[in-house]
Order: structure tokens, then sequence, then C-alpha cells
């Protein structure tokens, strides 16, 4: 006798989203995790979390005899029936008044839980919070800023989508360094050496030589020795690179049209999250842009501050060219253009008109930097000749050099970190409250 | 004065779905790739490659005296003009009369392609194919194997999405070794010994104790030392992770109804790769289970094979297994529940009616493993018993065991292997073919 399985079983529970709406009415049966319990002496206020939020119980012992209430606890998943009734200081103007309990699972015996996660914001330092992550998470707040960050990667991938990108998943382990520098993790690979990727980079411009437009959102590692509020040692990338471009400004716009259908979807579908969280979101119908050596003037002479480097930008001077274009003309957002060529990986395209820079580009989010890009060297002799007064062996790179020497169109792309982007739409002083479990020079666990 | 981007710029080309349509007469403009040059003595056929298919153009010298028709190469990408002419025997049924053609770029000099990418099939060995991966990718069915990978990713997160699942991004450098046994890649991290994650199962069950449900399409490493034809030392893993289940038969049936939806997905979306490489969607509107024990038993009488080990499931079995359920109900999949628990890890939740086997499953496709699933222990006290028999130290996992601690639902998920299901849809039988830039015990470039 044949035994199948046939699709998706309804969860015994509805959702707050249909209590929201009113389509439930009289009994109605829920599963949650007991969040808080409020003792009140008559009765007890019984808060269950769901993916979609709180729902307010009212746990009347006189109502259930058979139920013996002491043996609640926060920490528990239950299985509750109640009838809805309105109630205007319950959160979405409703509460549940039980009717039956079920217990579904338990915490340890004699475990209380380590941080007050019913609290509206946990007033507890961020190295608690991060050492408690699996629990701290669970916090109403904290877990909506992850939700946020699904709807950027979610709108992300649908836009490129929409402009005939086509998604792949590039190795991380690989041979060669894309990014160079020394920031990078070395491991054992059966006895050869390898490295983490610190970028998909050499893969998305093989992969545009196959689809004319990719993306990629996944995991990049970067040996940085520094700890900063705005360094990781690992975080997840959304690259994008697309060929048949005329200039690096196509790649310019492609963001800026993503970012403004990004927010347009969080605006709608993170409703819920924007507002919990009290996100402003930011406009950007447009966004200026600046030469680098022009934005280093500009907020030298405005704010009286001396240039030191003229091939770097400081992190105060990020700060200050954001603060410039807000206060020029209103947008969060800039784009620095032409950065130095040495600044710059031997990939990069100079600029024919002046090669000490290259057709390249940063956006800055509120004064930081969210993502680079820029068009790349299709050429193979162009790549060649740059890779060698670099004093770069070249043999090393046959594999990435292989699309150069077959014909590549001319292209560029970018890439963005996930985590610095939900930190400055957010206003977080630090990118580890919007990591989920970070990595950094000292932090491995959880 | 400021400069602004606006958003996206058109593409100085129309697309092949454009063409298709009719939309477009009289003259056109297309980028795109020279992918075969034929010399017919007075004209030329030249296949442009875009990512959307080809199209034939004609270029006769006599129409465009000012072009050196000589100059064109295979591997230049062009901007080109032309009127659209019927052909039946075109691809379409249409090519395009070029009266115009710009180089965009050109490969190197005295360079000419390794591998005839034009061909319909390349008739080159595996080992060739992967080493000029780059370029092989280039050849049009060699790069519809991998849109059809994009449906599978893009069906299983937009079905997941719709079940209001989560998606997650979790660390792939870890202190702990979740799958536990011999394959798992070591690293140093500064100063402190890390691995690469086997799988992001502890994530993904503390993260159902924050959203109920979660999901991750991410890349895992297993430090496997056999090199076969369905092992990979990185793969692109599926994960979903559900809680408040009632049996570890509703994470069955809810990858069943997930299958149902990509498929169709692709059906409609990818109908032109799907008719490109002659793919038959499988039927999964049910899909049939069966006891491990029993399995082995059906299989072993009808087929006369001896069962050697009563506890292990040899990949010969696997096949046959899946055999038998394609003879007897006509079923290409079949899930193969209760594993023997000393085959399964520490998490697995033992069968409450015969603690030799856990509340777990495999599902097969064409005689395949392609899932691994089933109910995790969510009870602190039984979990800690499992850990202690099993001989490990529980302080190792202190991080892990905070969630069962503190409270988790019942809840239990799986892992899908991304390129293993892609290879048994395609009936390909090597998992490197359907891998982009497979990594193995010999292979890490490119």
């Amino acid at each position: 006798m044949m035994q199948y399985v046939t699709g998706v079983k309804e969860e015994r529970s509805c959702s707050i989203a249909e209590l929201i709406e009113g389509t439930k009415t009289g009994e109605v049966v829920i599963n949650g995790a007991v969040h808080v319990i409020r003792d009140m002496a008559d009765f007890m206020f019984v808060i269950l979390r769901r993916w979609d939020g709180l729902i307010q119980c009212v746990l009347d012992p006189e109502h259930m005899p058979s139920f013996d209430h002491h043996l609640l606890k926060e920490g528990m998943t239950v299985n509750v029936k109640g009838e809805l009734r309105k109630e205007a200081r319950a959160p979405h103007g409703f509460e549940l008044v039980l009717t039956d309990v079920q217990i579904l699972s338990s915490p340890a015996k004699d475990s209380s839980m380590p941080i007050p996660i019913g609290k509206w914001k946990l007033n507890t330092s961020l190295e608690t919070k991060l050492s408690l992550r699996p629990i701290s998470l669970r916090n109403i707040r904290e877990r909506a800023i992850f939700k946020i960050q699904e709807g950027l990667v979610r709108g992300f991938r649908d836009f490129l989508y929409g402009e005939h990108f086509t998604e792949i998943h590039t190795p991380k382990i690989v041979a060669g360094n894309a990014e160079g520098g020394a920031n990078v993790f070395k491991m054992e690979y059966f006895g050869k050496r390898a490295f983490l990727a610190q970028s998909p980079q050499f893969y998305k411009q093989m992969m545009v030589g196959v689809y004319d437009r990719v993306f990629e959102t996944a995991p990049v590692f970067r040996a940085e020795k520094h700890n900063t509020t705005r360094h990781l040692n690992e975080y997840t990338s959304l690259d994008f690179e697309m060929g048949y471009i005329e200039s690096f400004y196509d790649i310019m716009e492609m963001e800026t049209a993503m970012l403004a259908y990004v927010f347009k979807r969080l605006e709608t579908e993170y409703k819920e999250q924007i507002e919990l969280l009290g996100i402003t979101l930011p406009d950007v119908a447009k966004i200026p842009y600046v030469r680098f050596d022009e934005a280093k003037q500009l907020v030298s002479q405005k704010y009286n501050r001396p240039m030191r480097n003229p091939y770097d930008l400081e992190p105060e001077e990020e700060v200050l060219i954001g603060q410039y274009f807000k206060e020029e003309c209103g947008s969060d957002f800039v784009f620095v253009t032409h950065y130095p060529s040495k600044k710059r990986p031997f990939y990069a395209m100079d600029d024919p008109e002046d090669k000490k820079f290259t057709l390249s580009f940063d956006l800055l989010f509120k004064g930081m930097e969210i993502t680079t890009g820029g068009q790349r060297i299709h050429s193979y002799e162009e790549q060649v000749e740059k890779m060698e007064k670099r004093g770069m062996d070249i043999s090393d790179f046959s594999n990435y050099l292989m699309i150069h020497k077959h014909g590549m169109p001319p292209h560029g792309g970018l890439g963005i970190g996930l985590e610095r982007l939900t930190m400055r739409l957010l206003d977080e002083a630090n990118v580890r409250e919007t990591t989920l479990f970070p990595r950094d020079v000292t932090r491995l666990e959880p």
C-alpha cells in the first residue's frame, strides 16, 4: 500500500494578520511562544510572540479550572484557544480571552531568560546582545532589523531580475586573491594553499561574458585586522556586473534605480518594521555625483579642513562630503567618482583623459561608503600592460585573463555591503547592530 | 552646479524577445558578441550572442563599403544596425541584414577560440570544459543549465516567502562543527582555530526561535576526500527550518509543495531553456514515502539483492529504491523516512516508538539523495542526554544549547543540494556538469 505526501499542510494556527483583518471572529486557535507573563493577581496577561507580531492573551484561572496556570513560563511554546475581544490598550486593539492552553514545548527546568526580551528596547550593551544573540534577537525591535535586511536583499534581486540580470553562485574557496593586499584569509585545501574570496570579482566578470548581466548575493571574507565600528571580517555582498555599458555612469544609474525600487518595496511590504523602527526612507529620485578631487576641495573649503593626502579619502572626509551634499542639495546619498588609480585594483579602467584617475566610484550614504564600483578593463593588451606596470606576474592570472583574451564587452559593476547599507538606513552607530552573527577580530561566536 | 544621476538608462539595443514579438520593424539596433562567423564567399553570416539568445545577421560587403568586413572576428562585441527580414531557416524565423557595424571591443590579437562554442553540443571532455569554464559557458546549451539553476533558487525563495519564511544570512566562518565528523575545512582566524560551515544547521535553528520559519540559500563546505561524480567540496545549499510542526511529515509536505511550485515556475518562466535542454519536468503532485528499513527490504526482495548493513543505505540501494518507486507508482521522487539514529547527527529527534530510528528523511530524486531533513530535538534535557550518550562535551555547545535552554518550538527542516537537484533534473551523470565553478579534491580553478 503506497503512502504519499501531497503538499503544504495548513498550520493549526491563524496569523496575526488574519486577526487584524477581522476575518476571524469568535473562537480562534493560535500557536506562539510565551514572550511575557504579567501576573495581575486575579488574572494573567500572557503575551504570545509569533513571526508576525505579538498578541495579548488574558488567562483567568476561574475560566480554565482544569489548567494549572502556575505551570506557564516564559519561553514555553503553546497552542491556545480563545475568544477575541476588543481592547483599545492591547496591541492592534484586541486581546484573546483564553479558553484552552496546550503546552507544546518547555525551556530547561530552572532556567530563566538571561535578558528581558519583552522590553520595548533592550537596555543592554552591544557586547551582551551579541553574546546572547540567539535570545536577544527574540526582542521585537531586534528582529525587525533583519526583516528590513531581508527586504533589501529581496528588492535588490527582484529589481535585477527585472533588468534581465542572471543570478549566479560563485565559489568562495579560491586559488587567487582578486582584491590584492594582505587582508585575505588563507586555508589549506588538500595540500594546496587556498584563500577565502574577498569578492566575486573575477567570477562575475567571467559571467558577464556569458549572460551580459549578472548578480550575486553571498558572503565575502576580509581578514582586516582593525576592529572598527564599520568593519566586519565576513559580510554579505550584493554584487552586480553588467556588459555593454557606454560609460561607468550606466552603473550608477542602475544602482540609483535599484535603490529607488528597494525603498519602494520596503515602504509597501515592510511597513510594519519601518514603523516599528521609526525609519525615514531616503529620497533617491536623483543622486548627486562629484569627482573625488573636487569633493576633497569642496569640503576643505566649506569646513575649513586642510587636505592632507590628495590620493586618499579619510573617513572624516567621507562624513563631511556626506554632510556637504545633505546641506547643499538635501541628499543622503552622493556618488564620488574618479578615484585615484593607485587606490584602485588592477582591473579598474583608467580614465583615458587622465590616467592618474579611474572610471570608478563609491556611493556614500549619510557619509559612509556603502558601495564601490566602476568600469573594468576589457582589452587584453590594456589589462596585461597595467598588470605588468604593477609588477604582477600575469601567469598567476591565466584563468582570469582567459576572458579578456577571448573577448569581453565593455563592462563594469559594483559591490554593496548589505550590513552597512542596513546600518546607515537605520542610523545605527555600529555595523554589528545590523549583522545577524558578526565576525570580527575577537568574535567568532555565536 | 550640481549634477545628478536619475535612474536606469535604456540600453542602446533591443532584445531578442522584442524581435520575436514582432513589435520592432524596419531598422533595428542591437548589441551582441560575435558568436560565430560563417563566410559564404559573397556574404557572411554573423551570429550574435545576447543574454536572451542568438540572432543571425547577414553581412554583405557590397552594402557596407565603408566597413572592412575582414576586421570582424569571433569574440568581438559589436553594436549593429540592420533591417529585419523573414528567413525560415534562421533561429526564430528571421535574420538581420546589416547596414552598420560598430566594434565595441576585440579579443586579444592573434587569439582564437580554444573550443568551438558555436556548436550545438560541445564535443569536449568534462575536464576540458571545466578548465575553460569562462569560455565554454558561452555555449548556448551550457549556459542554459545555469539559467535553469537560477529558476530553481528563485522558485525556492519565492515559494518560502509566500509561506511566511524569513530569509537569513548566517556566518560561514564558525567555531564549531555542526555535522560532526572529519570532513570539515579548518582555518586560522586571528590566532584561533575556526572552521568553514558544513551547513547553517545551528544558526537556522536559532533563527526559528526568532521568526518561526526561516530559509537560507548559501554556500556550504565539505572537506570530503572522495572524488566521486556526486560530491563537491563546496556547494550551494537550499536550507529551510520551520517551527510549530506537528510531525516531521509537515516538512516533507512543505518540500513537496515547494517542488511543485518550482517546477511550475520553470515551465512558465524558463520555457526556452526547458526546450533547449529537452528537460521533462517531473510530476510532484504527490510523492510516495517509505520507511528506511522497509525500503531496504522491498528492493532486496524485488531485485534479489542481499542486504549487507541494516543501518546503512549504499548508493546502489538508493538507485534501486528510486527504480522501485518509478516502476511501482511512476514517481521520480521518493521520501525515505526513519533513518537509523546512529547514522544521523546528535540533534536529530529519535522516534519515541523506537529509539534506534529517527524522525528524519532523505528525498531521493531518480535514485539519488538530494535532500536530508528531519525533526530536531527541542527539549534541553533530551538534547543534553543524547549528547552525553555520544560522549560529547556539552560545554563546547553552550551557544547552541542556549536556544534549547530558553525554549524552542517543536521544529525541523531540511537542506537541498542545488547542484545535485539540477543534475538529476537534467539527467546529467556528473554533478560538475551542473556546478558553475566546481571545487573538488583536485580542482581549485578557475
